[in-house]
């Protein structure tokens, strides 16, 4: 039987997603929890490949198991063999031709980047940090020209193993709330590192380096050679995966909300 | 020269506030990153000695030094030689005669409740957690008799050094947040393990092991060994510290806001 779960952690402490030969990667984690509940070693398959430092408000998996265990025992049981910052959020039994990574038509994410002098201490590793004042009407103009289908080369990184650099960017925005900025990306896909490279360019037009026509240009030069430095993983949150309703998933979209004043 | 320092900290590597033979608290840490800038030994004097695991969103320290140096070194100079969960946000030159203890009239204190089946990785450390529905409306009930001047006895610790159990609550609220529950208490000084003391009766008589008339019953014993158990230092903040106006220092007062939803 195949099993989809929802996944909120914490990426600070892994390095990234994908199951690394030292063990300490968020798949891992997983992998030993669910094969100590299945009682046979079990693979599982991600919607996005997380970063080392990246976190998931809604990281969506599946794995086949031959052991028939009620749902609390995938959600609740599971997380007592997992660290604290790693949780079930649900699990559901699902079609066997499902597939967490192959069947997500959509991708969202959130980058929390605090723009205050100081940065926060008990926020450390969960938000981005600016001190110099950024722009928001410059960086929302800049924002807007990432929308519709384009080239992403820009903000690809080397190591990119996604077959094409063309994208569908459905959601590109920016919100000032209280002293933070909140950028949240929705795309068919994403490349390696394309939101910290994207929100990267952004904080150097918010910060009057660059004017907002920079990003076009950027866009239209497809060379990640010419882009501004790769922003910090520690804001970023893969925040939801989007799966056609016939497979009947739970809603996936989560949003963080933070602010210290 | 006496300088006052407003402080974040999350408490969750720390053992406490207050100096440890190991080294490991929080003012031990603060206490070399000022050596290092001032160029001598430096002893810092705290409003609120915080418990393990315990955070502040402002803490207020002062200190002495023979060593001029201006405000920026202070903050930005010491920030570079803490770890990145201790944060000084300002520093202020007071009058000699300051004591952040002694001068400070009130204390306020948050705590941050998540109420929901699964807790959230992302905040763990960083939030309470309990999984079971809490009845928002006993626990306002229950928490408006802890108001006023009280011998709250039966929230404090044994280890507790205070020189009287008779303390005045100026605010104890609590308030519904998405899926979380907000506790706020201010008053002149908290006896040792009072906040969290109180929170785990308030969590007791919210899922209805007890109705809200426990709570003056509670009060009235003054007995500890009655009492429900301490709750996690988790979710518990020092928010902020009051002196007189005259002190000429900034507002200390702040509120953590969090949401996943």
């Amino acid at each position: 039987m195949r099993v989809a779960l929802g996944l909120e952690y914490d990426g600070a402490g892994f390095c990234g997603w994908q199951s690394q030969p030292n063990g300490l990667a968020v798949q891992d984690t997983l992998e030993r929890a669910l094969a100590d509940m299945a009682g046979h070693p079990v693979r599982v398959a991600a919607a996005g490949r997380t970063d080392t430092g990246v976190h998931a408000l809604c990281q969506v998996v599946h794995f086949d198991t031959t052991t028939a265990r009620p749902q609390s025992a995938w959600v609740r049981g599971v997380n007592t063999k997992l660290p604290s910052t790693v949780r079930v959020l649900w699990a559901q039994e699902v079609d066997e031709r499902f597939h967490a990574r192959f069947d997500a038509f959509q991708r969202s994410y959130q980058y929390w980047l605090v723009n205050q002098p100081v940065a926060s201490a008990v926020m450390a590793g969960k938000v981005g940090w600016f001190h110099q004042p950024l722009d928001l009407d410059s960086m929302q103009e800049a924002i807007d020209y990432l929308r519709g289908q384009h080239d992403f080369s820009a903000f690809r990184a080397a190591e990119c193993q996604a077959r094409t650099p063309v994208k569908t960017m459905h959601r590109a925005t920016v919100r000032a709330i209280g002293s933070s900025f909140v950028f949240e990306f929705c795309a068919n896909a994403f490349l390696h590192h394309q939101v910290r490279n994207m929100v990267g360019a952004l904080v150097y037009i918010g910060k009057g380096k660059y004017p907002p026509q920079f990003m076009p240009e950027l866009l239209a030069q497809r060379d990640r050679t010419l882009s501004p430095p790769t922003f910090a993983p520690d804001g970023l949150y893969l925040a939801g995966v989007s799966y056609d309703a016939h497979w009947g998933l739970p809603d996936t979209e989560r949003a963080l909300q933070f602010g210290i004043g």
